[in-house]
């Protein structure tokens, strides 16, 4: 029986291997080449548009000599002889301005400021244009200050390939070159269809299972970035006809059908069947992770229903003529998989370098850099395994640090600056290994990356929101105090947000330093006091007041990460009151973030966590004050002069900034940016 | 006098100075900030859009505790001691599909494919969905395949920072936080003035001293896709009046005027005085090369003629609101310099910054190379100096070849890779010199430009065009036959194009490899064979017909460059006649190409020169042919093989090509692509 169930499951082929199906289809369908010219006015507009045909130039460039400045046209050889000394008076010449013809007869221009004008009786005058006679005092050979015609551009010569996507400067070329008008590819018309009887439009009211359906705007906005034109349909149920009409509707005036989603195998993933019935399956499960449901097929059209009018008049903007156009009775589709990452990377995979084919451009491609990474990945081995990473360049090293992996947490992409490609057949990689990434943003910007690694607080995206418009970027990870000092120590991080208390001293953090640090000149600036307590229910309904009540029956507790400063605190406090973990119920649960421990506690996935007043607030739970602790900065001696760090500095001695941090709740800022200690 | 003409002259100032100047100005006028903030739709239109205020998260995503898997929600606790060997069956549990809410009661997921569903009798059955029991071989933990609430992002935590520029899978989170609409700068309006008498719109039926006019088309295309809406105005004639007229009408409803050109010094240049009547002036010249001539000002607007509802029907799209904006009583205006690539820096200069900071984003910035100079450049030293480049590699080193340097020249825009900026103070910079490079393209497309440097042929333009769709670029540079047995010499090229005749031996540039490449193996690849000889004016009217008529009075001649194969082949013929050179009117007067020559013969410049019957042809000359010569393609053995040069291998080979040079006259193809020599 599991041999039957598993016999339904799609099977993952490589991805070299789906790419090659799909251009193998679309070659005998001779759909593998721009699928049509249109002809566009020269203007504004035409900017981002790929050329369909090569621009040759009609006129050259200047189309006549022309003076290259404002002055005197004159005859060279009159010229000869004059030197400062012995100037030459000369009759024969005409005034001309920049850009004017150069007059019959004459072969060389002087600028004003070179020449004296001289009225009737040889006088100096200030009519520049129509003195009586001009003195020069150098001699001027043929050709100077004149732009020769063809200069610039001679006739005939080529202006710009096909295939180029048009720039403000190719706009003026082409013009210059005398044409008004260009032929481009038309743009790709692309379907995107939602479905799935969980999605719910946005600004829904919501109920826990609908799915907020946005999907279709992110495939949207990269087709259209890309060079196509997209059409957004409406969500279409997890119904095995419904899917069919609505592809048999998008099918007819589209070139492209991407179906979202229902390309996995569960009960309700009717995509396959749908392109099986109507059409054919080419590809079912492509080994890249995220992503591997990809469907790809073919949709078969019937012609007499092909409405070029309809395209057409798609085509917009000013009444464009369609020069030839590849028809076919077949649209490809693609099922594009459901969780968000996986969507957005499919459409980078296939879509995009489909779009740059059939527009005729070359395909999009990310600059390369080489980073180490911070920590290790994992990956299963058998796909091509897409790791988003931020990077930042601590010192000299540029580091790419892995982000969550999970492709239902869009947030990766956004705030990631680059990919990490693991090929099938690679199992992984080790923290410090130098790796190649895809960067999303140039290496420049990511020299402005301030690395933050360590302790959570909800003031560092404050702190990020203060930094933008000072042009540097904050990559914070939330890895814990303790994270935060290794990553000092092994100099991956420019700054550490900690809040270690020493159960010896009392004392927070320099008591680790001292540890973990010796021989790294750090130092410590003061940044807030804060309240910490137990998060729990609005109405706080299972009383629970203290640490001393985590180990009543029927309390469930939320953990932060070991190596958090937090948790630090709550062993520090739990071995005072003499209670041991295993009494806690949850103890062994852990979350990365304060605002995942409110999450936890709001969803009712437990009663209560320790936390900070501020997420408590954010989520709408009550808040048991229980300690004060100090959360500080550590910066490395070496990056706090340095121009990267100043502009940070800045901030938090910056008032603004402190009456920003108080508006949340339970801060205090009476020490932030003051230097509390050189260690 | 000259004191007096030199008075009305512009007088530069440095880059730096003229854009505080600007900066204090709009400071003081609180214009140095995002102008103002509108609400529009979250839908793909936002793309590109700057985002006015941060994205905070609304909601949590997921919203709920989803199932991550297709599978079956049980009791953690239930499943404790299953193995493979000792399954469980467990009777509690729901069938979820990915993305549904867990059900209230139970803490974990497992997968279909872990789970055996068994009917009311205890056998197998394939009801996935309703089965009686399910039997597992393994235990979970709690939250195992379970997406908790808030994983992707937590309620109130920052999404997104004010001045980010939305990307596709920006739009994705902000949706995904619970946004339907997003707060951006609106866009700034910009009115593109152009004037000049001699300005014609683009179709004109051309004269001499007619300037078609398309800095407008630049500059606007520059403004939409650095994130404003330019305001295209008819060409306005250079008279006082009309020019106020055009400000005043422009300054209603602009946030920026750009008027282009009349504001160098000339006669006709009044953009200054218009300034000057109708605000203030704040630059008079900057010292930038190209661009000098550019004015800044200030142009006073009556606030009760400030039609803000214009200004709102202006911004387009789906009824925005406007939330806050800038209104002033004064108008930044620039007076862009007339030379089209003085035009589009000055954009690039003075506008980009601008509407970046007027939309809050971050400027734009080119990435930066290191690359090594193949020719000294000189500067005037004053200036900061902007010189376009080539960028190729060549072997392990990325070199840059400067292009034309002319403000005519827009063409050396549309194939500059980059920019170097030579400082002012800097006079210039030597060959071999490694310089830094703004690039407009990534490393990786120059590492697929084949630098082909050597002597002109009409059929590279042919050649880049068969290349452009296989992934290579040809940047060719014109530099003649020996110019391009030196730049492979100094490993400066990938390829050169030569036809040198050794008047010895009667064999082509076998015998110059030899003499100047030793040491560099070469293979020698045939390309074209052509006829050369005497391009001249349509029916011949001064009667040449053949060398021995240079010497005639009242002829007159256009050279190529020495070092030109044609030029070699020329006084090659003139020795044998015994002609001297001196007896040559117009020996001297020198053209880069083939195409030069014949527009230099179209214009009238000369009667005639020596060239190749396709130039003829393209500029409407007859040709007198008087010797075939060989061109043939030199390419060092190291690049023969390289991935790079390959698809040029095959191009050569193929009988498309063939076929389109022999579209052109006086092409012989019989030995193309064939291994010639090596040498």
């Amino acid at each position: 029986m599991l041999v039957l169930i598993m016999s339904v499951y799609l099977k993952d082929i490589p991805l070299p291997e789906a790419k090659s199906r799909l251009e193998l289809a679309l070659r005998e369908l001779n759909l593998w080449k721009v699928l049509g010219i249109e002809t566009i006015p020269l203007d504004e507009n035409a900017i981002g548009r790929v050329l369909g045909e090569a621009i040759w130039a009609k006129i050259s460039s200047p189309h006549y000599h022309a003076s290259a400045m404002d002055g005197f046209a004159v005859r060279s050889q009159d010229t000869l002889g004059a030197e400062p000394g012995f100037p030459l008076v000369l009759d024969k010449f005409v005034y001309v301005d920049t850009g004017d013809a150069l007059p019959e007869g004459y072969d060389a221009v002087i600028t004003i400021e070179n020449v004296e004008s001289l009225n009737e009786l040889g006088e100096i005058t200030p009519s520049i244009r129509q003195p009586s006679a001009i003195r020069i005092r150098a001699a001027v050979t043929p050709w100077n200050h004149i732009r020769p015609l063809g200069e610039d551009i001679v006739q005939t010569q080529l202006v710009l390939p096909a295939g180029q996507v048009l720039r403000p400067v190719d706009l003026g070329a082409v013009a210059a070159a005398g044409h008004q008008v260009v032929k481009v590819a038309r743009k790709p018309s692309v379907a995107v269809l939602p479905t799935g009887s969980e999605l719910v439009p946005l600004g829904s009211i919501l109920k826990a299972g609908d799915i907020l359906e946005y999907n279709s705007l992110v495939l949207a906005a990269q087709v259209n970035e890309w060079g196509g034109k997209a059409q957004r349909y409406p969500i279409t149920p997890d119904h095995f006809d419904d899917l069919c009409a609505r592809v048999e509707e998008a099918k007819q005036n589209n070139d492209l059908i991407l179906i979202n989603a229902g390309s996995s195998a569960g009960e309700e993933d009717f995509t396959a069947q749908v392109v099986e019935k109507l059409g054919t399956l080419l590809v079912h499960g492509v080994a890249v992770r995220p992503g591997h449901p990809v469907i790809i097929g073919l949709i078969t059209r019937n012609p007499d229903q092909y409405d070029i009018k309809t395209i057409q008049s798609q085509l917009d903007e000013k009444n464009p003529r369609i020069l030839a156009d590849s028809r076919s009775d077949t649209v490809p589709i693609i099922g594009v998989p459901g969780y968000p990452v996986s969507a957005a990377l499919t459409g980078e995979i296939f879509v995009e370098p489909l779009i740059a084919k059939w527009t005729g451009r070359h395909p999009l491609e990310h600059p390369i850099g080489k980073a180490y990474l911070t920590r290790k990945i994992t990956s299963p081995g058998g796909d091509d395994d897409y790791v988003r990473v931020a990077l930042g360049k601590v010192g000299e090293r540029l580091l790419a640090a892995p982000l969550a992996r999970g492709a239902g947490v869009i947030s990766s992409l956004v705030r990631a600056d680059g990919l990490v490609i693991l090929p099938s057949g690679v199992q992984g990689a080790e923290a410090g290994e130098l790796v190649e990434v895809q960067l999303y943003r140039s290496i420049r910007e990511t020299e402005r990356t301030i690395f933050c690694i360590g302790s959570h607080d909800m003031t560092l995206d404050l702190l990020a929101q203060f930094l933008f418009p000072r042009d540097r970027r904050l990559a914070s990870a939330n890895v814990g105090s303790q994270g935060g000092l290794i990553a000092l120590k092994n100099n991956e991080a420019h700054l550490a947000g900690s809040h270690l208390l020493d159960p010896e001293s009392g004392e927070y953090n320099i008591p680790y330093i001292r540890r973990y640090l010796s021989g790294i000149p750090i130092m410590v600036f003061g940044f807030v006091r804060r309240e910490q307590g137990l998060m729990v229910k609005r109405g706080n309904p299972k009383r629970v007041m203290g640490l001393e009540d985590l180990t009543n029956p029927g309390i469930s507790f939320i953990n932060r990460q070991r190596g958090a400063g937090t948790r630090v605190l709550l062993d520090y406090h739990l071995s005072k009151f003499g209670i041991h973990v295993d009494e806690i119920h949850g103890y062994r649960l852990e979350e990365y973030t304060h605002l995942g421990v409110a999450a936890a506690v709001a969803s009712g996935r437990a009663d209560c966590g320790l936390g900070i007043p501020a997420a408590a607030q954010s989520l709408d739970l009550d808040f048991i004050p229980l300690f004060q602790e100090t959360y500080q900065l550590l910066i490395p001696k070496v990056f706090v002069d340095s121009d990267l760090m100043s502009p940070l500095l800045e901030v938090i001695n910056e008032q603004a900034f402190h009456q920003a941090v108080m508006g949340m709740p339970g801060y205090d800022v009476s020490q932030m940016g003051q230097l509390m200690a050189e260690v």
